[in-house]
């Protein structure tokens, strides 16, 4: 649900041709929380990528059919067309954004992603009408990726963005984790080239640490540490 | 081709079901330039996946078949399984990390990516023959993403960090890493309870170790605590 509080989010695909891959983008919106999902034209029967969608049925149900890209998206802020073939020199509507320079662009807004063919992909005339074309950095020597995995992708890197720096760790477990840090290096310090020991692992605990409960268990591994080491365990 | 400058990666699927998600995968791979794809114990027609696998064909014909996943895994240095389902409290096995944490620790490693079942997973017996769980964040109402989903996304995230660049730690450092944090982890454990800390210090420390310095570091701080817990310092 994290998705919906930092932008609207409208998946649009073009004349998709293959029902199956209409039914896993209904799965895929469903998994990340995207609501709007609109189909322009479709050349495949909608209803039997039912059997794909699982639980994203509902997307599906409520997906809007409708007769031309202007359509689906007229009401938009920000539409960001998709492409395989991307960054031919000298071609200015060919320039593209990779998916994670996109992420700080779509907050608050309603942003339609757009989708082309399985076959052919959008024509220019349609990517002349978004923002911005998006292409998914992969192997040069086949980089066309099936039309539902390259939504997967780009729905999972918008996601990604918006629950990172979202880990909490409690200010009390972060002072006894220095405490114990400090403690154990002091203990088993030979000479001051030893501070470093210190500063590594409490850069790489904190970095590393996932959640409040990590956090718990390696404060209590350095506190037994800490006591079997001066005996009184 | 980026990739494979940085990482061997195996992609391991374990008891598919459907025959599309096998092609889709082998399509991936060819995408994201991954030659290795195992193939344990399938339970569909893994020929039938060619209509999907469309120019991925290569990498379909020149899968594995393998029996058990023991057979799949036993040369590989860092071995990843993945979960929809992850983070049940107080479950230390179910306890994961996300997609681009793990893209530093694989650099110049024989990486093996393991995906379960279509219905049902991967078993907790298989999971604990992992090094670490990867869990793809979604929305938490349908976290279940289709299978060649899955796989599409963590060939992506591991690519796009290779484009981005990172630290890399030396197969040995990880060798050590893992040999210590055992190590000083039996020499303090009480009870089979205990044991959720291995596995939390160990996935803290991979996760949050920069680059080969660190890793020396930790090491060496692990060591003396080891010697001295033992007496021999």
């Amino acid at each position: 649900m994290l998705l919906s509080v930092f932008a609207v989010i409208r998946v649009i695909l073009v004349q998709p041709e293959g029902e199956y891959n209409v039914g896993f983008v209904a799965r895929l919106c469903k998994n990340f929380g995207v609501k709007e999902l609109y189909i322009v034209n479709p050349v495949c029967d909608v209803t039997k990528g039912r059997e794909f969608a699982v639980r994203g049925i509902d997307v599906l149900n409520e997906s809007r059919v409708v007769q031309t890209l202007d359509e689906a998206i007229t009401d938009l802020d920000l539409k960001i067309a998709t492409s395989s073939i991307a960054d031919i020199p000298g071609d200015f509507l060919r320039k593209s954004v990779k998916p994670w320079e996109i992420t700080k662009l779509i907050l608050n807004k309603r942003v339609g992603l757009i989708f082309g063919r399985e076959s052919v992909g959008l024509t220019r005339e349609e990517i002349s009408k978004c923002d911005l074309l998006l292409h998914i950095p992969t192997n040069t020597e086949y980089p066309v990726l099936n039309l539902s995995h390259a939504v997967g992708i780009v729905l999972y890197e918008i996601n990604r963005n918006a629950i990172q720096n979202s880990a909490k760790i409690s200010d009390e477990a972060l002072r006894l984790l220095d405490k114990y840090i400090r403690e154990v290096v002091d203990t088993i310090k030979k000479n001051p080239q030893d501070e470093r020991i210190y500063y590594s692992l409490k850069r790489t605990i904190l970095r590393g640490i996932g959640d409040e409960e990590d956090a718990r268990t390696i404060i209590r591994f350095l506190r037994k540490i800490y006591l079997r080491i001066n005996g009184d365990i």
